[in-house]
């Protein structure tokens, strides 16, 4: 129904996360029908930012720099490295304000399913990063899926020579929930991990 | 917190609709991590597409052509003319297959409150086109809100003398819908304009 260029725009936008079918159509027609230079814009900024960012050749993270600007901040704690999943998870950190330490990207988790093994995800380089530098701390900041789980309890056994202390993520009851709608998994953890109220 | 270009993208993707901040920084961490030449495909046809279309100078429907190709298509029936708010609305009626007649679009309502009168609508050149042709039946497909309403008014009390019959879309309950979860608006429109059931 569309014409060749709307029906390749719909096509290029859906492969954008969360953008299904109606969504795209959605888009692709008011982006035709925008003020030609802001759509102008919109088309230079994409080019732009895809030429310009490449991953960290330290940590990974996507940078216009090279290394970023968190590895190359003096002023971040070098004895603390937090390990995240994707580039995204970094400005997620960032946003609770509660990380001052330095960041390595896996790009990746492990998935013995789909065939995503420990040199898909830069295990060795994580490796050689912890072995060139004195990390005190490894945070595993990973998402608490199978996944996830399985990466963090591979890197934790395989990095325990190499790092003082290995962490990862509390869980538990997320802020503002509600018992009645929390999943008997969330409130077995947040049983499991109580902690006494004198300490905090 | 995020670099020049980055941040760039971010606010020409929040220009596009149900595009919030959220979403933006999520597409954008997203279009940077994609592989370049996917993302430079998404670029140029925003590009090409924005220079591509322009409104139809018979209907003001954005299209490729001009005329485009409902306005030049011979075999739809020239004595029905359904106007419509923009060129999308065209695609969701089109998606019914229940009309074959010819379009034209207002890109716009009638909005006393922000200055936009019958010259913003395209309301000569659709006086002009019922002059010009010879319209049976005017259907004023507009949306059912208040500016939607004021429009319809407006147009059935002005263009009356250059056309047989001005019709608008049955008002009642959605397809499908309770008349549990039906607004008292929507369930009082459905009584009034009950149908005997012979008749269907």
């Amino acid at each position: 129904m569309f014409s060749g260029l709307l029906e390749e725009l719909i096509q290029n936008l859906r492969r954008l996360p969360g953008i299904g079918k109606k969504s795209a159509q959605r888009l692709a027609l008011h982006i035709i029908g925008m003020d030609k230079e802001e759509a102008l814009k919109l088309s230079a900024s994409i080019a732009d930012a895809v030429k310009n960012f490449k991953n960290c050749s330290i940590c990974n993270m996507l940078s216009e720099q090279d290394p970023c600007g968190f590895c190359s901040d003096e002023t971040r704690q070098n004895n603390l490295l937090c390990v995240v999943e994707n580039t995204q998870d970094v400005y997620l950190i960032e946003n609770t304000n509660e990380y001052k330490g330095k960041y390595f990207v896996l790009n990746g988790l492990l998935s013995p399913l789909e065939g995503i093994g420990p040199d898909d995800i830069y295990f060795p380089k994580l490796l050689a990063y912890l072995k060139d530098n004195s990390v005190d701390e490894l945070i595993l900041a990973l998402n608490p899926s199978a996944e996830g789980e399985t990466t963090m309890s591979f890197l934790a056994t395989q990095l325990k020579p190499f790092v003082k202390k290995i962490t990862r993520l509390s869980t538990g009851l997320p802020f503002g929930g509600d018992l009645e709608y929390t999943s008997s998994i969330t409130l077995g953890n947040a049983l499991k991990r109580r902690y006494s109220i004198k300490d905090n």
